[in-house]
């Protein structure tokens, strides 16, 4: 009888768990929940850029999701499941109370969003960020921010929890320390809930909490008194040590065992973010990028232990032993919007469209992107002047600065919505090449990209262009749920199947469904744009720097 | 019994006569004619910015709209008309032959687009014009484009005529003479056809073709087979004299007498162009900025010539003296988009209604303004950080510069199309003040604005914040047809009612219909943005001259 393994993937609205088979890969059943709190928009704020969510969504999520893949497989699957690993999104912090429970699960702070988890789209800790970043850089001695990519960002845990601290003072006292999204999942499952020996994610803490083995674990209590007193003795309740994703936390309890209709012996792994265990879903390999390409990118490179040697990457999101694949460095990068443009672009289109009835505009709504698109492969590369810079949500990488925006230049009175669309692409994909032009320069070779989500799935028009700006190759992967089937791969792993992550990508890998590969005369083309993007990319950056002094 | 004068107004796309008290300035009546070849986009290409009228529209026009007025106007009128006078777009030149008959007119050349008239906004003839400027900065001695804002531009005369004989080969041997718009109508009216002879106006000669006492008329021989020997012996079929607008052309030919149904004894003034007819016909007052803001903004400001003393206004689009007002100097300026914008950005806007029926279609489109502005309305001054540069159509003035593209930025993914829309409008409105500031700057007062066209009379909120943003009163003209009344009013001098145009300004001037006082709160708030345009402007121009480069 064959065995399997579920991979739960957390992403920003839903949910969803993947059955697999073990030995072969083979997906056998997937369930998506989408968060109940949050599909009707509770706790948040978007014009303050606050986005939280409530743990009990991500509870009914796991319980409903779970029993429903179980259910769709043949009679008998469930008593074979060996192993469950959980992915989220990250940095998505929760504050707890001493016995692991996340506020927003306790009496008095049901309805208060400061005790839920902290999406890690929320932008309210930007001045927050801006201390860590501004003490990191100018107290003399090491810069706690090195690892990454020297800006500590306001999606990150410690801004998140000085913000927090600093507005709500009942969560304040009565928050003992706090969780992760990926770490709060397996020790649920497993029980294992004491936040002061709780597993925690080497991913999560070393990209987002600057967790360094080098500064013995986060950074030291002197750094965090003087960035506020508030903060003083939370180190302490929070953790030292780390471990990556292959490691065990526990068994699930009886009672979810029980509820899910698995044996007590279903080993749990460590969690991770989505897009780590995406990179490993799509067979990652040193020195490829993994793209996931969503409404914004996040991009994984590996790279071994050895060979990058104690380098440090300038201006990525951070790097991190084993935030991917043991052994190896994860760097993370990413682009802070990526189908999000196009999708701002719609709504700005689709403005007139408030005229007419519901059904009348979503037949339009839905449509336009793909007619958009249709028209904008029909313009040659360069017939337009119009061009555009890929800022609408800040800059993550290279060298992240939130304070920056987008624009659209080179217009005339004839310039039509499929010639602004298609520079709203050539600009998401020239930034797509800023980054990997950073790796390059960092002495970081990248032989080729894996992409993966929507926008790989859909557009050959977008990852044509991507081939082609970036002269590379393109592999698109298979799996529709490559970050839970990596997941999934953890889950193998951890249970025993395989001895390593090698192993598991190799044998449950789904393989690439298509392969994009440059065409050396569009490239030649895109150059010289790229080239006008990066010389007007620097004129704006240092106008809003000028700006902000 | 009253008397009567008809003022002719030759618009873009159609022409309009006018039929006045002359003693009262009362509108008798009014009748619009829409050219019929140019309707069915007849010999342009607007791809190539290639725009032409055939003389025949012209003439139908003519014919049409005077009957019309006649016979909608209370029996006995005709026998009463003394008067008439022409103003018509321009820089709009044809060739003739020797009779000074356009050639289309002629036979061989009855569809040949380089016999009509050219378009004031035919812009064929970049290349043209960029070799006057250069010749006129680099040849040594007097620099003939001085009094024309130091910028020859590819909308004016010499540009054109250098272009077609270069282009056309039957057209330069065809081609005796060249004739503006504006004379060729009254020269018509009143059979003094002879190119050598004809009446020239000093508005169309001083503006468009350099034409300046100083320097004995045109431009020299030696200059113009400098520019291209192609040109030789064509200065001295042209001209030498020119004439203000209320010199007598002659009266009726007995045929246009008949026609017509008036008498032989009607005077015909000289020609001018619509925009400084405009200015008197708004009742324009020394040092006041007369403004038509429609698709594109006519900007003219009259001044006493012994104060203006052989001063050169640097960057505005010319500067004549008696272009506008005997006496004064007619300084002419303006912006090469206004109301163009905002129609460009509708049609971006409505691209998804291509999907709809006309019917729906048209509903939004007609719709879709107020509803933009109904909502830019509620935004308040600096509370998105959307902004604009307003060059979708290059920039006339301050330093024409056809090279310069127009620009959105602070884009982010809350940005919305009403919030476009506003910075659209905010930035033709800085257009308009960097106009303001260069007069000021070049020791021009500006003691407030009088505003025409259509922008003027339909939009408060553009007509406030322009008020706000200036930090001057706006009045707007009460008479819908400025244009005309202030060709009427040349008639009615022409033909002795007056003996100058101020005492017809005086007597027949409908007055103003509101004034827009600024604000002063938010004049302050609007000089913050205005600096952040005029900084993004200079980046933007810098950076388009680094391209040129």
């Amino acid at each position: 009888m064959s065995k399997y393994v579920i991979g739960m993937d957390y992403g920003s609205d839903s949910v969803r768990a993947l059955l697999v088979n073990v030995e072969t890969g083979e997906e056998i059943s997937t369930s998506v929940y989408h968060y109940e709190r949050w599909d009707k928009g509770l706790y948040c704020d978007p014009a303050n850029n606050q986005f939280r969510q409530h743990p009990a969504d991500y509870l009914a999520g796991l319980e409903t999701t779970i029993k429903t893949v179980l259910a769709d497989a043949p009679a008998g699957t469930a008593e074979n499941v060996i192993g469950i690993s959980v992915d989220t999104t990250g940095s998505t912090p929760v504050a707890v109370n001493k016995e692991g429970v996340p506020l927003a699960l306790t009496s008095g702070f049901e309805d208060n969003p400061n005790a839920m988890f902290i999406l890690w789209k929320d932008h309210t800790a930007i001045q927050e960020a801006e201390e860590i970043n501004s003490l990191a850089k100018n107290r003399g001695g090491e810069n706690f921010t090195k690892f990454s990519g020297g800006i500590y960002s306001s999606e990150w845990f410690w801004a998140k929890i000085l913000r927090t601290i600093r507005v709500d003072e009942k969560v304040r006292e009565a928050a003992f320390s706090w969780v992760e999204h990926c770490d709060w999942i397996p020790v649920v499952l497993t029980g294992n809930t004491d936040p002061l020996t709780m597993k925690r994610s080497r991913c999560a803490a070393g990209h987002k909490a600057m967790w360094h083995a080098s500064w013995d674990g986060l950074p030291p209590e002197e750094f965090l008194t003087e960035l506020d007193p508030l903060l003083a003795g939370l180190r302490d309740r929070l953790y030292k040590d780390t471990c990556t994703a292959e490691v065990k936390v526990g068994t699930l309890t009886e009672e979810w065992a029980d509820k899910l209709g698995l044996s007590s012996d279903v080993a749990v792994s460590g969690g991770a973010f989505d897009c780590h265990m995406g990179a490993v879903g799509g067979q990652i390999q040193p020195y490829y990028l993994s793209k996931v390409m969503g409404t914004s990118t996040c991009d994984i490179l590996i790279a071994p232990d050895n060979e990058v040697d104690g380098k440090l990457i300038k201006g990525i999101c951070g790097q991190v032993d084993g935030s991917v694949v043991p052994g190896m460095q994860g760097m993370e990068a990413g682009q802070s919007a990526f189908g999000d443009i196009y999708a701002w672009f719609k709504r700005v289109l689709c403005w007139p469209l408030e005229h007419f009835s519901v059904e009348e505009k979503e037949k339009i709504f839905s449509r336009l992107i793909p007619e958009l698109e249709k028209e904008a492969v029909k313009i040659g590369i360069g017939e337009t002047d119009v061009f555009a810079l890929d800022w609408m949500n800040g800059r993550r990488t290279p060298d992240a600065n939130q304070n920056l925006k987008g624009a659209v230049f080179g217009l005339n009175l004839g310039s039509s919505a499929p010639m602004i669309y298609r520079a709203l692409v050539e600009a998401t994909v020239f930034g797509t090449k800023k980054i990997v032009d950073r790796f390059i320069a960092e002495g970081v070779p990248v032989k080729g990209i894996i992409a993966l989500g929507g926008i790989a799935k859909k557009s050959p028009f977008i990852m044509q262009m991507c081939a082609d700006v970036l002269a590379m190759p393109i592999k698109v992967v298979k799996s529709e749920q490559a970050c839970a089937l990596g997941a999934a791969m953890f889950a193998a792993v951890t249970a025993g199947y395989y001895d390593n992550i090698e192993a598991a990508m190799e044998k449950m890998g789904g393989g690439f469904e298509v392969t994009y590969e440059p065409v050396s005369a569009d490239t030649a083309k895109y150059a010289k744009h790229y080239q006008k993007y990066c010389r007007y990319a620097e004129l704006m950056e240092k106008e809003a720097g000028n700006e902000q002094i």
